[in-house]
Formats: C-alpha cells, structure tokens, sequence
C-alpha cells in the first residue's frame, strides 16, 4: 500500500508523474486520443479552450515523453494522425481515477 | 468504462480535478499527509524543494478546495497542525496511479 512505502522514492515516482503530465492539457489531450487516432484539428475541438500554439507545444512534449505518436500517412497531400504509444494507453487508470474523482468533487465543492 | 463517457462529460470532470490539484505540489503535500496529521514544518521537509511561502499558499488554497483542515490546538504556546479531510482522503486512488505510474515512467523514459 501507498503509505507504506519508502516515503521520499514514492515522492519521486509522484514527481515524476507530475512532470511528464504537468500543466492543465496533457491529460485532456490524452483522454481525447483514449478513443483512438485522431487528427490535430479533432483533438483541437474536443480539448475545449486549447488554442493551436499550444496544442502543438503539448503534443511535441506528449511524443518526447513517449506518450503519444505522429505517424504520417502517405496520401495526397500527406495526413498526420497523434495515436496513443503503450505507455500512453498505461495512464488511463490514472485518468480514470480524475474523472471518477473529479466527479465527486464537484458536488462535494462546487455543489452542482 | 470511462471512454464510453459522454466525452465533453467526462473532460469536465477530468478539469474539475485538474483543478482543484493544479501544478507541483498539491499532491505532494496530499501524500505527505496521507500518513497522518503533521505540522507545517514536518511538511515542508517532507515536500523537498517547496519554499515556506509557497507551501503556505499552497495549503490555503487546498484548504478552500476541503481537501485539507488546520486544526489549532490549544497548547502553550497554541500549535498548528494539517489534515486531510476525507474528501482529501478520496484522492488516495489518484495518487495511487499516479505513483505507481510513475515507477514504470521513470523506467520506460528516464531509463534507471
């Protein structure tokens, strides 16, 4: 259990779950490709509120981390698609747990 | 299952979360008081590299969010401590997966 480990190594491992996902975005831009393939202007209108700077500044920082991939297809012009990498895909418990308890903190906090 | 969420549904709560545990610490500090009460000092050992008045700010905020409670005891001189609330106490399977997460982060990118 959490609280039986080594107190500073599970401060690190925290840490170091914060920095790959720091910031408001990354968690939203991963929970928009959760349902598979999507294409930079997809993402742009499901994550509300982002603009395109940032998007693209994200999605650089999401691929260094190896969370997300850009493959891009050979059509005519050439389409890009951001996919989810197997680490990615290993965050959606984390992501499960802030949905689940984001819920509860709504009525328990801002009570609607 | 969390992708079968309505999806702007399930992005608001997702910012809900994000919210209420924005930026570095909060969760650090979280964690640091899953092992029980502490005071200010005992916390701001524990968070390493947080400087006394962002820890300060940090737990305000968190106290305006219920996650946290000051409790003031009357002792000579009075003496402060920090606590979870159980709706802080709620988060514990967030930080669980972010934990555990991040063990397998810091193997997968970080490499040691």
């Amino acid at each position: 259990m959490l609280i039986q480990e080594d107190c500073s190594k599970a401060m690190l491992s925290i840490k170091d779950a914060l920095e790959a996902v720091d910031g408001r975005w990354k968690l939203l831009i991963l929970y928009s490709l959760c349902s598979g393939p999507k294409r930079f202007k997809e993402i742009s209108r499901e994550v509300d509120g982002i603009t395109d700077k940032t998007l693209s500044k994200e999605l650089k920082n999401l691929q260094a981390n190896k969370l997300v991939n850009r493959e891009v297809h050979d059509t005519f012009p050439p389409t890009v698609e951001y996919t989810m990498t197997a680490h990615g895909m290993s965050l959606r418990k984390v992501l499960y747990e802030l949905w689940s308890w984001g819920l509860s903190h709504r009525q328990e906090v801002i009570g609607k």
